[in-house]
């Protein structure tokens, strides 16, 4: 037996692939042996390490091709198996009715059936296993036995080929239980691979970050982590998942930035948050000026309240003040002088930060302590982390420390921050990231977003790579949102918000459109949160929150806007309009999104549907909905108008409904 | 270090890919670390299980993508590794390059480059290895290392950022060297595969297959192995690499099929040649109506004065009659009334074959003397077996027998005759097949044979399939033949000969043009050699062996058409006309062919060359000489006219030669 092309298995089973809870997943493989043999294929799952196999029998697809659906039913790790054997009983009734057909009888063939029929009948009352919930494979299994051997003995005394015939043809009424039952050989072919089974989160999820020290309603003071609490409802009210703080322990004093990235700040800077440790603690620390850890208690508890979890940042480097410098220098790596090197990428330089050397000879010790900081945040209710920078560490400690976290709680989820090659980042999602930060913030003409989208939804990298898709983050003040307006901020939210089940925003700057940058050509903000206390007027009509409310409402009632599998670009024949599909298989919902790229003038095309893609039909006129302003058309087969004049129309999200649906127009 | 990638590695490194002795073989990898060190990669190979390793250093591709081109020198199995490490000197030299450009000094990084430089030169000065040919890699191990020694020493004395720049300066003459020199590492990461490495003619071979019993010039009585010796001038004379013999062995008396597969052939039947086996021998024996072992010995030898290798067929079945049926009964299956049961493909039954039932309990017995028989024909000079139904044996005995073959001859090449499903085709090319028969026979139309010649020039099989096309074999008068005449047999016989480097038909069925179906809608042959004998008149005018003549002549003098993975299809505006080409990307020899797919009717179109796959430029006329009558014309960039008649041409077979060339029209 052969059993290979198994899917979806990840660098031949080395890395688990990814799944979510209550999605069906399709197990594939092809299964074979010599010769031209039945074969019978099945997929069986159990949690890691579990005693209880749960079993399918793989359907046939053709040229040696099978597939089964397996639905996780929790997070975890999954073991799933294909297994493959001959079936002796298939085969022979195959050739057999060949024969019978050809009208020949040879009594041997029909004692060998007999043989095979009863050596099935005697497993299958041995197994007592329940085989289905109708027809013959509903039977008690002792039953059923009882009636497999009446007929081999049937079979066993046929004396001609109509006599067999009439067996072979009873014997389709117990087709369903036959093929479900355990497989015939002791040790069937077996290929294994794992599964890491998420919750829903993983898969669909729209975040919001801001910094705590900028949401003082005072423009006196910095705000603290209760006035964060303060703004929970309307992070809430714009319907975000998650709300992900950048790191908000104690800040180092010595080499303190400036605002604007300037090298000395000087009595007044507040410095990075990244620049993480000092005399009041390191990564396990609350600042005091953000508040106490009770605050934090009570801002997870209370976005709880409102449907929102909090997101920590994980942010493994060192203020020069950080208690681990002084308690472990040997953490760190020294220069021939004997002082310790600052975080660097020449000509860059960071002298606020000191990177940790993980070839340390203290690995042991390192290690664990990082793990540590994990457990201390998830023990106060943080089950969501954003990871700073991961490809600067060695891949092997991720994998270790995010299997460590995972089996003490399947369901904490990590995003890689890895703006780095492409080997790099699905190397990091192999082994063990749940999302993580993609090039789309780069990716602005139409050909750039359908091939760059197109492949996070069906590329090689999509049984294990999850991309989440930011317009902007504190890093990255995108060129397309320096150059466009509001127009811009719009689409680049649309792209995010349909374009990929997970997304997020850096606000209040996105919502308020801040565009300016700290110089011509940088994508660094003008007086960036990163080194100053900055005040936002949430209130600001200017602002885009209507919209983002819209589709992240959007989000949570339609479900085709909750994965990505079913992303499907449309032609559209004019090069500044792109338009997408999704479909949700399970409902059939489906949702059609028409941009326009362009942020200046009014562009209009033709669209030409797939219309098997949204499950239309080509004779039956339809409606699209808008759910960004609620408007309605009557679309009618694949080629439709479209015409978007920035400033009033920079988007379509129109959600597919039957003409005569309520409400049509 | 993570290696990930690496091609062509065959299903994970289970299987060996291909190779030829002489061909550059591209090994490829992505190579990378976390972080943002520059990485080395390197391959070396060695004989398996040999001692001595040979290494390259690959070039980098950009993206973590590194390759290197390693060529085979001899037949057999190769290992291969791809190493990966971080180059620390390479790491320092571009960042202290950033350093030194935006003006920066830093004492404590001159005395870590100078100690990376140190350490380079210490192992360069041990290893006395020889770096390359020109520059300082040429120079001698301890003078080089001296050199570098000096470098290092004002490097650590340098005492601002011009000198540090100018020793940065001075090492850019050492970079053949230094990219050349071992890894630094004792234990470099590495990632193995093997490469099954064969002579060229598992790479390019025609293939000619005949009946020894048909080659008597007396209609009086059947051929014998002397009369086919006789025929070898006409073999040698058409150009083939091999001659293909179904089985020379005594062939089994019990239930011999008569003339067109008639049930009983009764006391003048010959019996099919697959029946192996009577009271004379078995497999290692000559049938006593065709001569003797001494007979063959000097038909072995004979061909090879003209340059033709004798090809055997492996049929591994027997007559009732074989000497294994009563010395080893254990090695056929037997009914519960205790006879053995014979061949059978329901409804089908081939009376006068039993097969070997590989399941024995006697399995070591068995696939001994399996063995045995391929050692007793390569004992006798047989170095390529054509396998009959391999498909329906055991894979692992195959892997198992051509292993053990290759450990004694590697040069020794198996075609399998497995007309299945394409997985179990490409399980057996895997294991270990090195040509393998083809669906080309039944690939008929413009559209099915550019999917399908493409598939097997450059699909994902390409790595290990040799696909090997035959317009016609005894079991399969293909329709395309038996409805087209003279036409369609030429135009076959050019899409198989150009279309791939390997190719073979059954003559002198085909070059007579013999298109008679035992029945309508049959593939069967009329009269079928395989049951009775038969006689031709080689000297037919109507033949179509001067045709043959002149594509295997081409084959010989233009490498581009001994290889296929340069196959490229071209643009042509007409549905009965299809155009590809080849280049032999060492000597630039291009052959572009045009066939007429219609045999009935002129076709004539446009076709749009890719000129770069051509080697050509779109400004400069050339001239197309066709191979097949000497007629040259002037073309001139993508865009030419062509047009065949059936019956004056059917097809052009045109070498790409400059306009100004000796013999220029």
């Amino acid at each position: 037996m052969v059993i290979e092309a198994v899917s979806p298995r990840v660098d031949a089973g080395r890395f688990p692939a990814k799944a979510v809870v209550g999605d069906p997943f399709v197990v594939s493989a092809t299964v074979f042996s010599h010769g031209h043999d039945v074969v019978r294929a099945f997929v069986r799952v159990r949690p890691a390490g579990g005693a209880a196999w749960q079993r399918t029998t793989m359907s046939g697809l053709g040229n040696d091709a099978f597939r089964a659906v397996v639905v996780p039913e929790e997070p975890g790790r999954l073991e799933v198996e294909v297994l493959g054997e001959v079936d002796e009983l298939a085969t022979w009734r195959r050739d057999a009715s060949r024969r019978v057909d050809a009208g020949r009888y040879d009594q041997n063939d029909a004692i060998s059936g007999a043989e095979l029929l009863e050596a099935v009948a005697e497993r299958l009352g041995a197994s007592g296993e329940s085989l289905g919930r109708a027809g013959a494979a509903a039977l008690e299994p002792a039953r059923l036995a009882a009636m497999l051997r009446e007929l081999a003995g049937r079979l066993a005394a046929a004396q001609s080929a109509p006599a067999v015939a009439a067996v072979l043809q009873e014997l389709v009424a117990f087709d369903d239980a036959l093929s479900a039952r355990s497989p015939d050989t002791a040790a069937p072919a077996a290929e294994r691979f794992e599964v890491a089974v998420q919750r829903e989160l993983a898969a669909c999820s729209s975040w919001y970050e801001c910094f705590p020290r900028s949401t003082s309603p005072d423009r006196s003071r910095p705000g603290t982590l209760r006035d964060l609490i303060a703004q929970l409802d309307y992070v809430a009210d714009l319907g975000f998942d998650l709300l992900y703080l950048p790191p908000i322990h104690p800040i180092g004093v010595t080499a303190r930035k400036g605002p604007n990235n300037t090298a000395a700040g000087g009595p007044d800077a507040v410095g990075s948050p990244w620049a993480i440790g000092n005399s009041h603690g390191g990564h396990t620390a609350v600042a005091p000026e953000l508040g106490t850890i009770e605050d934090f208690d009570a801002l997870v508890s209370e976005a709880a309240r409102r449907g929102i979890e909090i997101a920590l940042d994980l942010a493994f480097q060192c203020s020069p003040d950080h208690p681990w410098v002084h308690q472990h220098p040997d953490w760190f790596a020294h220069r021939p002088d004997g002082t310790i090197a600052c975080a660097e990428n020449p000509p860059k330089r960071y002298e606020d930060v000191y990177p940790i050397d993980f070839a340390t000879a203290d690995r042991e010790g390192l290690y664990r302590e990082l793990l540590d900081v994990v457990r201390f945040w998830h023990g106060r209710g943080v089950r969501t982390f954003r990871v700073d920078n991961p490809h600067t560490k060695p891949f092997d400690f991720w994998e270790w420390l995010i299997a460590a976290v995972h089996a003490e709680d399947p369901g904490v989820i990590f995003l890689a921050e890895a703006f780095t090659r492409p080997a790099v980042m699905h190397r990091l999602a192999k082994l063990g990231f749940d999302q993580s930060y993609t090039y789309f913030t780069w990716r602005d003409t139409k050909w750039e977003l359908t091939e760059y989208l197109g492949e996070l939804a069906h590329g090689p990298g999509a049984a294990y790579f999850r991309g989440n898709l930011w317009p902007n983050t504190p890093d990255i003040l995108a060129k397309s949102l320096q150059r466009g307006g509001r127009p811009s901020f719009v689409v680049r939210l649309v792209l995010a918000a349909c374009g990929s089940a997970n997304y997020g925003i850096y606000g209040p700057m996105f919502e308020l459109l801040f565009d300016r940058p700290a110089a011509p050509g940088s994508e660094e903000y003008l007086d960036s949160e990163k080194y100053e206390v900055r005040h936002f007027d949430l209130e600001d009509p200017r602002g885009i929150a209507s919209v983002i409310r819209r589709l992240n409402g959007a989000r949570r009632t339609h479900p085709a806007l909750r994965r990505d599998a079913s992303l499907r670009f449309h032609e559209i024949d004019n090069d500044q309009l792109i338009c997408w599909s999704k479909r949700d298989p399970q409902t059939g919902d489906a949702v059609c999104c028409v941009v326009n790229l362009d942020p200046h003038w009014t562009q209009s095309g033709f669209v030409a549907l797939d219309l098997d893609a949204l499950g239309l039909s080509a004779h039956e006129p339809f409606v699209v909905r808008d759910l960004l302003d609620d408007r309605a058309y009557v679309w009618n087969g694949s080629r439709n108008f479209v015409v978007l004049e920035p400033g009033r129309d920079n988007a379509h999200v129109l959600a597919i409904e039957p003409l005569n649906g309520p409400g049509s127009p």
